[in-house]
Parts: structure tokens; C-alpha cells; sequence
């Protein structure tokens, strides 16, 4: 076992969270010791109950654990699933001072985040999130929920988990097209973060994602902790500032919605948008004319070699992703866009920005 | 339109709640302009919709108001009646900025207020409480939710209305067993409060409740606010402090859930269980023995002339209490109860009590 690192997610009414990076600690007794569950529902994706789920099992021995195995697609983040965990902790006798404990990626702790934080008005949750985008995105920042056919993740609650462990060893079998989904967000994070950049600029200089040791996974998955986790901790329900870590998604949801959730992954959208809001930028006269070309080489070299991240979506409608965009919840009067202006700076667009622009860079996409 | 008082609930984080206590208040365009929202959805019960909903719609005349029909019943705080009004503040393409206002009695504010806090992940939310058991008690505090087969308000949030509109003219038309319920929640908050005991003995010494006016039933529900506000202000979260309003609410939710809810509503449970907690204070030797006789006189002075409180309520299975008792959600271990040393003097006793003394307590009730 190796920690990486230990991170404090401080909030700003004394409230925190404690996120564990390392390899191998989804396993360890020792990462859960701050949890005072007798009982304890552990919601696990279906695919991983004798894999993770049973290490974490074991890992709980001090607590009865109750198990539900869930589906990991977009499709289980809805009300029938919601109101099934709600009841799986009331027959498992859950009381306040209980947990939950989720293992899986981002829908699966989106989904049970949800559930731990409307269960007797919110009880004690953990996060093992197995996949690079659960880990430096997903389970960071307190956001949970599910969608309503009228949007994504339009029902929810802002609830921070007790404890994130982000263990590199569950990556090991993740898929090379989830591996490069999670590296998108990793590029957005470091466009906000200059530090960042370098480092994955650093690290993967003479070789490629695949290459990389879980102890540099692990190490990559702080650097986007950190990150995140600063912007969370200054602005925790999105008043201001943690806006940023929109950067690309007014596109990416756009995208999303246009192809109705089918095809395309939501980091494989983040890439697009990424572009997109550089062009975007540019076209508007606040960001560097090289970004563009920056932003791209990064996400091609971030990608993993066997399904590098897509740069377009071509064949699609300009008019529905406009559309799309207009029915986005993050819209406030007219669309709200954040922009780059170089690596390390970008911000929040409050100015209504002229539709040839937002076609200009649309057209980005559908090249 | 009398303002009798206007308190701000002001919490750790710098949130805050404001609490409107008057007559005539509910219809005034000036009660809702802290609110900031250009769409509103007005979840009203729905025998108010063509009154006091008509007034309020027109108060809120600068938004766009939809309006959502709910049954003031207690059976009305389940899953679909939450996914209703989800998918209605969804059509009506309410964004974050937007808000849900709530007519009625505390089964609407608990279940609109737990919709418009899962929302978006929580809208502004107002409540227009329309019985006095929900301006002494439901509309302040914060805890909103709904009820699953396995028990009571099993599912909910903390979530901070930004406005409370308690206006004594929407009680009107109350029936007089909905202010006896009502007064059983100001008898207890005046046996934590001894400025409130002595408040509610002298309004009463020379009259009843059904002869007091609009103003000065708004007075006694500012007192109640007062008392309930500083409680939850001190502990929102109910980790220690905010246990003392459950006083008499262990016997309170067995006696309910023995009865299946039927016949006895909660403020006459509320009336038996602060009885049946003065008996056990003083069979564990805490509590004065002239508490029971002087508790039990307020809630007859205090209770309706035309439908009293009752103080006991017979033929039941002491057996059936011990299991409702055992199954409620503040256990924790054993059972914890809250027990009165005198006036103004309460506290959350931690240690076991004996099952004799429990049963000695039980049987005051079923006498």
C-alpha cells in the first residue's frame, strides 16, 4: 500500500472531507478508521461486487454491510434507483451515525451521494471511485444527483462524502477509452492550473498513459485533486467562482444532448468543448490565438494510445446544439460561457456573446 | 397588515432565513421582496388554492407563477408527490436562480420544501404556513422531507427556507381541533422556555384561545418562533442542542405508529407524549412531580374550547408502544428520551432507563 497523498477538503463552515490518494488503500481497514458506521450499505457497480466491492467489504469488517449492486451506465442515475437505495437502507437498519460506502464511477457515486444525503436528512458516505474521471472529477466537490428526462443531473444535492479513496490500483482494468474520458478532465484542470500543465506536460513527455506506474496515476490524480479541490473549498455551491470548472462544458453538454446521451462519453464531449470554448475565446479577442493548438496536443498526448480523445464530432446540426445549449441549466438569461485566456487564466463570461461567434466555434465541432 | 415581528434566523455559514410574523402579511407584495426569482412554482394546498393562494399568486405578481395542486394530508409526503413537483418546476423551466413558494400546512412545506432542496441541487424556497402548527413549528427549522412505509421523514434535507410569511390572518378559517394541534407544539416550547410559560399563562388567564385576535395570535406565534429559532440557530443539525424540541416525541411518534396515523394527529400525540414525559422525569427522579399537573393544566387552558387536547388515549398495547418506540429514528443503542426537571429546564438524558420506569411512563397514556 501506498499513500500518495492525504487531502483536506476544508469547508467553510467546519465541515470537511477527507480525500485518500494512493494504491491500494480501497482495501485497507486503515482508510476507513474516521467512519463510525455500525452498519453500513455499500452500493457497488454490478460489475465490480467480487472484484473491489469484496476488498471493501473486507476492508469494513467492523460494521455490517449490506450490499446493492447497481448498473454503472447514465441510465441508473433516476428516481427508481434513488428511491431502491432509500429503501435498501431502511431495511438494513441504517440510523444516523450509518454509512454509505460506493464503489464504482461517477454514476454510481452521483447516484448513492444522492441517496446518503437525503437518507434521514443525510447520513456519513464514502467514495471509491474506480474510474479516472470518478477520481479526479466526479467524487471531488460534493455534487451528486440524478437526470429527469428534462436534463442532466437536474436533481440533486450538494453533500460532501466523509471520506474519497482514490485507489490507482482499481484503474488497472479500466478500459483504454475510459482512460482517456478521465484525461480530458484532467486537460481542463490544467488549463485552470498552470502547475498542473506542467506536470502532465512532464510526466508524460518521453512516454504515454499506459506507461505509467499506478504510483504516477496516483500522483496525477493528486495534482487534480488539488486543483479541484481548492475551487471547491472557495465557492461550494457554485456561486462564483467554481464556474471555472465548467470550461468547455456549455459545449460538451450541448454535444450530450444532441446525441441523445448515445455514442458519445461525457469526457469525450469535455474534449470537444475544450476546443471549442478556445475558439470560442478567440473569436471573441480574449484568448491567446495558440491555445487552440495547445489545448489539442495536450489532449492527444493525455489520451490513452489505444483511443485517443476525439478534437470533433462531425455531421450534426449546428441549430439543435444551439438549441441544447439554451435549455442547459447553467444558462442565466442569455448563455453563459467560460473562456480561456491562456493557460492558468480563464474566466466567467458574463457578457452576451454574438451568435456568429458561438456558430464560429461550433463549427468546430462539426468539422 | 400588522408586522408583529420580523426575526432572521441566522446560521453557522452566514445563510440566514427570514421569519415575517404578522397579520395580513401573506398578501403583500413587500413580504416576498428579498426574493430574487423571475419564475416561481406556488405548491398550494389544495383547498387553499382559490384563497389564500389567489392572494399570494397576486402578491408575487412581478414573477411567472405556476401554480401545483397538493392534498394537505399526511399520505400526500411520498415519492411520487416529490417527483410531481420536480417535473413541474422542470416545465416550467425553473433555473437556479428561481424559486418554489409553499401554501399550506406543514405536510406541503415539509414536502415542497424537500422538493425545491433537491431542485437544481436547492432553490430559494417560501413558506406561507396556513395552520398554527406549522408557524410554531414545521415552516422553522429547516427540516423538510417525506414519509416511507419503514417510518416517518425517513427522507428529507436541512434546508433553510429564505423567507417564512407567518400571517395569522390564514388562520382564519382553522378548525378548532387544527389549533388545539397546534397549541400541544407552543405548550412544549413554552415547557423549554420559561419567558413563553409564563407569556402563554397570562394571555390566558382571563380568556380563551378562540376569543384572542389576529395580533395577538401573531404575538404568541413570534414568542414560539423566538424560542424554536435559538434552538436550531445553536444546532441546525441536530447534533446535540436541537434534540430538546423532541421532547415528548418519543412517546409522541409510538403512539402514531401504534395507531398506523390514524385518528390522533401529531399535536395530539404531541399533548399525551409531553404528559407521558413528565411521568417518566419523575419516576427516574429528575423531574419535579408537580410538573405532570402543571403541564397538563396549560394544555387544557391552551387547547381550543371546542376541541380540547386530549391527555391520554386508551385501550393499547403498552407492548405494541415498546416496539414503535424502538424502531423510531433518534434511537441510538437504547433509547434516548428528553425529559423536563421543572419550567425551563429540559435535557437529553443519554443513560439507559429501566423498562418498568418506560412502561410506568406508557401506561399514563393508555389509561
Amino acid at each position: 500500500m501506498t499513500t500518495i497523498a492525504r487531502h483536506r477538503l476544508e469547508l467553510a463552515d467546519g465541515r470537511s472531507s477527507d480525500i485518500l490518494i494512493g494504491a491500494g488503500l480501497a482495501g485497507q481497514a486503515a482508510s476507513y478508521e474516521s467512519l463510525d458506521a455500525r452498519r453500513v450499505l455499500m452500493v457497488c457497480d454490478e460489475e465490480l461486487v467480487a472484484s473491489h466491492g469484496q476488498l471493501v467489504r473486507q476492508a469494513l469488517a467492523g460494521a455490517v454491510v449490506e450490499t446493492v449492486a447497481v448498473a454503472g451506465r447514465e441510465a441508473s442515475k433516476n428516481w427508481p434507483e434513488v428511491i431502491r437505495l432509500c429503501d435498501a437502507m431502511a431495511a438494513a437498519g441504517l440510523e444516523r451515525a450509518d454509512a454509505l460506502v460506493a464503489v464504482g464511477g461517477g454514476v454510481i457515486t452521483d447516484l448513492a451521494g444522492f441517496a446518503a444525503g437525503i437518507y434521514q436528512r443525510g447520513i456519513a458516505c464514502v467514495y471509491v471511485p474506480t474510474t479516472l474521471l470518478a477520481q479526479v472529477d466526479a467524487s471531488i466537490g460534493g455534487k451528486t444527483g440524478i437526470n429527469l428526462a428534462a436534463g442532466k443531473n437536474l436533481i440533486g444535492v450538494f453533500r460532501q462524502p466523509q471520506i474519497v479513496i482514490a485507489d490507482s490500483q482499481t484503474l488497472a482494468s479500466l478500459p483504454p477509452r475510459h482512460w482517456s474520458a478521465g484525461m480530458a478532465e484532467v486537460v481542463k484542470h490544467a488549463v485552470l492550473d498552470e502547475k498542473l500543465w506542467q506536470l502532465l506536460g512532464s510526466m508524460l513527455a518521453d512516454t504515454n498513459l499506459a506507461q505509467l506506474s499506478p504510483e504516477q496515476i496516483a500522483t496525477l490524480v493528486a495534482a487534480n485533486v488539488k486543483c479541484k479541490a481548492a475551487i471547491v473549498a472557495a465557492d461550494e455551491r457554485e456561486r462564483g467562482r467554481r464556474a471555472l470548472l465548467n470550461l468547455g462544458h456549455t459545449f460538451a453538454h450541448a454535444l450530450e444532448a444532441a446525441l441523445g446521451y448515445e455514442g458519445i462519453s461525457h469526457g469525450e464531449a469535455v474534449a470537444c468543448g475544450l476546443l471549442a470554448a478556445c475558439r470560442l475565446a478567440a473569436a471573441v479577442g480574449v484568448g491567446e490565438a495558440e491555445l487552440f493548438d495547445q489545448v489539442a496536443g495536450r489532449l492527444a498526448a493525455a489520451s490513452h494510445p489505444d483511443h485517443p480523445l476525439p478534437q470533433r464530432w462531425p455531421d450534426h446540426d449546428r441549430e439543435r446544439l444551439h438549441q441544447a445549449m439554451a435549455s442547459d441549466k447553467k444558462r442565466a438569461g442569455h448563455l453563459r460561457f467560460v473562456l480561456p485566456r491562456q493557460i492558468g487564466d480563464v474566466f466567467v463570461s458574463e457578457d452576451a456573446i454574438a451568435r456568429e461567434m458561438v456558430d464560429a466555434a461550433i463549427d468546430v465541432l462539426l468539422m
